[in-house]
């Protein structure tokens, strides 16, 4: 059975400005990657409700699962929540279970559930939550679509409470050799190998080192065994070249 | 006059199974903000003919130009090149000119131009090449969409080469205040400071630093005066927790 597909998207006129430097899509790869679900696809789009929501509806219905991160804090261009909801025409309001939570977390710091924090509060009906063990406003699953914060080290944690309950596949193996020659060396003998190997999937990722050109060469595939063959067969191709 | 719109098409499974953290995102967008140009979305597909060339098709259609990475080296999984050819249907093949650029630079290093380094001389019929200095083998502009390599060294020569081609907008403004206030403090205030200047744009990204909160609030808009003034309206409403 091929492992769960994902897309995630990703909602920051921070990132598109060039302000910020994303990280959630660097972390989340690699998280879904152990976990055996293949993420496909990754869309940034502005604070736009239109732009959001297209990009929900689109994604949610072409993968199994959609993360998306950011917009869903207290303040006026926070719109994710509302965006998520209109995409499947689900009503959106306060939730008691999410105001209880919020309410929780104030109480102990002494500080007031003013108007703005308990819009954090606003959680699609029929969504789960996804505990916040960080700041406590939740995250929520609607259908197939999880929606968690944007800020690194809240969206980590959102993951890491999200994920064992998602479904995965078989880890996806992969083996890398580096090979210290240009890619148009390699491309010949590396396409000839590829095409005895079908099940297999080979990714060349060329670099520019102390000025010298050289390639990982990845490849990826279910059975292990095959992995390593692939592999010996490819590294005494270059022999000499290769770590 | 709006500002041109634009979209980034990463093309890499390398990004998508967390192998490698992508850098041309974050430095295309700084270079557009500078030049006037307004990048409004980014997708990352992997190396699949089918999910690149929808991509392109519905990105060079919603904006005024595409910029793409990754995926036009000698190896049998560069295919950007000829699905960039499909999605408008133009003919692909060996230039002379790109074969000429291909053979200087070979020649001057005594490197053979074998079959695999000249697959990167196939350029769709009515592109424009776009100068490579690094390493030779040159991107390509296609209508709307503008094609560049992975290699992050690369990636941004190739966008030296081809911004100074493009016409810009006005560089867009943006000043930022940094409040040491959770968001929730900062809501009600700064929404309603918003809801004054419906022509800027007021964005809060917020941050923990060492387990304290806070927001910057980043203020856009084409009229550096009215920025100034929001940010002092918005640096009173938060006297004694700004920087």
């Amino acid at each position: 059975m091929p492992n769960p597909t994902a897309a995630l998207l990703v909602i920051g006129d921070e990132i598109l400005s060039g302000r910020t430097r994303d990280a959630n899509m660097y972390h989340l790869a690699q998280e879904l990657t152990k976990h055996g679900i293949d993420l496909k696809e990754v869309r940034v789009v502005s604070d736009d409700a239109d732009a959001i929501t297209a990009a929900v509806k689109a994604l949610s219905a072409g993968y199994e699962h959609v993360f998306t991160s950011g917009g869903i804090g207290p303040t006026h261009d926070d719109i994710t929540a509302d965006c998520v909801a209109a995409a499947f025409g689900a009503p959106i309001d306060v939730r008691d279970d999410a105001r209880a939570v919020l309410e929780a977390h104030y109480d102990k710091q002494g500080i007031e559930l003013n108007d703005a924090r308990l819009r954090m509060a606003r959680i699609p009906q029929g969504a789960t939550l996804i505990d916040n063990p960080v700041s406590a406003a939740p995250g929520f699953s609607l259908q197939n679509v999880h929606v968690m914060a944007g800020v690194p080290s809240i969206f980590q944690a959102m993951v890491e409470s999200l994920l064992p309950t998602l479904t995965g596949g078989a880890p996806i193996q992969s083996v890398t050799l580096r090979i210290t020659r240009g890619e148009g060396d390699i491309a010949g003998p590396l396409g000839r190998l590829a095409s005895e190997y079908p099940d297999l999937s080979f990714g060349s990722y060329p670099f520019i080192q102390n000025g010298a050109y050289g390639a990982n060469v990845v490849i990826r595939g279910p059975d292990a065994a095959a992995l390593e063959t692939a592999r010996g067969k490819l590294a005494a191709l270059f022999e000499g070249d290769t770590a």
